[in-house]
């Protein structure tokens, strides 16, 4: 029977970790879901002056301090990236790459997207559009697809697909970009929308059409209201209240993706309240 | 002429920190008011495990580190004890100790008041009731007080008003005592309430009464709706929005003054986004 964690957290940032470290010193199982390396943003920055303690630490080393705390916990991080959770009555689903995970409380961590979603894009997702190449590779074999990739994951994710598939477009967002090969052709156009007809999908460009079966749109995150079915959202923010509930009972959020500011030591504070919130949550039951 | 100061800050625990830490980093001036050695409650904590970043750090190493940092970016602390902070339109006046100050906008995190108030109290404050000696003490010159004290600086103002008074009785609320002179002796009961009538007013105990000019209530912290009048509370609690916006125009408030749950890293965080939404009102002027 599958392992059913307490609390499962999205996303390894300062929110993530700051929420883990909380929720496991009140002795709650802890599911931390995100990249070993803590967030992409934190280890890019340069200094960080105002991280409380810490004067004028560099991003490396404060992301190399709390990637300590959790060594010191002993808390793992899985590194898997979550593309949906599911509120199901008393737990939450939780699909992270190929793997189901099971949680009684679900805290999102995940920061923010960057930049707007594609015109086409809400609209042919699910049909056209996948937020996850490693989860619908499958249901694309042997056909033809696109790949729009915002980060280094995304290009290793086409080098994927086009082990599977007939051939992968694909469209670089960044100067991260995929092995070439026979059937992996990087097209430096503009995409500026997604359209599609009768099972048929196209990456619109500032230069032509591509047609395709399926269009990847690999971002570093996934925007909140098509990560959770139902969750109430505030443009590309998860609307909270003082104690980090969401509007679905169990479910909270913290840090970038609950809104403004993007500080790390705003998220890392939301983070403790999230994990002391769940922690009632499920003390209540 | 007075300097007018663009933020002052209420409070020298991780939330008045932090928020210093970041107003001064977006260049503005800053009064940093409150004990210079960080908040009582941090440096008595044994270990605290969940400030990310420093894992199971005693309560004095968090408290020199904080400080270390205001060091590093050269804040000062104002060691006074602020009894009063009046909304004069688009500045604040500050009252702390014998000295007033101005400042453009004001952060709350002074922590939360420890204890109810007692029968009375609410009442009388302002006219048999005083929550500061040095501010009042002048008024009761040659008469007869009482002191209700909660904590050591309490003890040292007793003493103080013993040089000015006929007389100071000292009901200690914890162990801290002042040192017994001919006009100030320590009364071992239990105050239970005050009383009063015609400008005379009385300390009522567990076993008697005692008629005074003034009853001086020393505590730790002010209750918020004492401290600002007009200011919206929910019990010992500012109300806050997710800014850390207060009802009042430019008073922002943040830590444990703000709300549950009282942790270190959601005063600092709280403490960073108060900052923040303080350089944005300032700014927007």
């Amino acid at each position: 029977k599958m392992e059913r964690y307490d609390i499962a957290i999205v996303g390894t940032g300062p929110a993530g970790i700051s929420a883990a470290i909380t929720a496991k010193i009140r002795n709650k199982t802890v599911l931390l879901l995100g990249t070993k390396e803590a967030s992409d943003k934190i280890r890019k920055a340069k200094e960080i002056a105002n991280y409380p303690g810490l004067p004028s630490v560099a991003g490396e080393d404060l992301a190399s301090a709390l990637l300590g705390h959790l060594a010191a916990l002993e808390i793992p991080v899985t590194d898997k990236r979550v593309s949906a959770v599911y509120a199901m009555g008393d737990y939450f689903g939780i699909q992270a790459d190929n793997e189901m995970y099971e949680a009684r409380a679900v805290i999102l961590a995940s920061g923010v997207v960057q930049g707007k979603t594609l015109p086409g894009e809400d609209r042919f997702l699910g049909r056209g559009v996948s937020y996850c190449a490693t989860c619908d590779a499958m249901l694309y074999r042997g056909r033809d697809v696109a790949v729009i990739g915002y980060n280094a994951e995304a290009a290793h994710e086409a080098e994927f697909l086009a082990q599977v598939t007939a051939s992968v477009r694909y469209f670089p967002m960044t100067r991260d970009l995929p092995r070439e090969t026979d059937n992996l052709r990087i097209v430096r156009e503009v995409p500026k929308m997604i359209d599609g007809e009768n099972g048929v999908f196209k990456v619109v460009t500032d230069q032509g059409e591509h047609e395709v079966a399926c269009v990847f749109v690999l971002r570093n995150a996934v925007a909140p209201d098509k990560l959770v079915p139902g969750l109430k959202t505030d443009g590309p923010h998860v609307e909270v209240d003082l104690n980090m509930r969401t509007n679905l009972p169990g479910l909270f959020a913290c840090g970038d993706i609950a809104g403004k500011p993007y500080q790390y030591v705003k998220a890392a504070g939301q983070g403790n309240v999230a994990a002391l919130s769940a922690v009632e949550h499920l003390d209540s039951k």
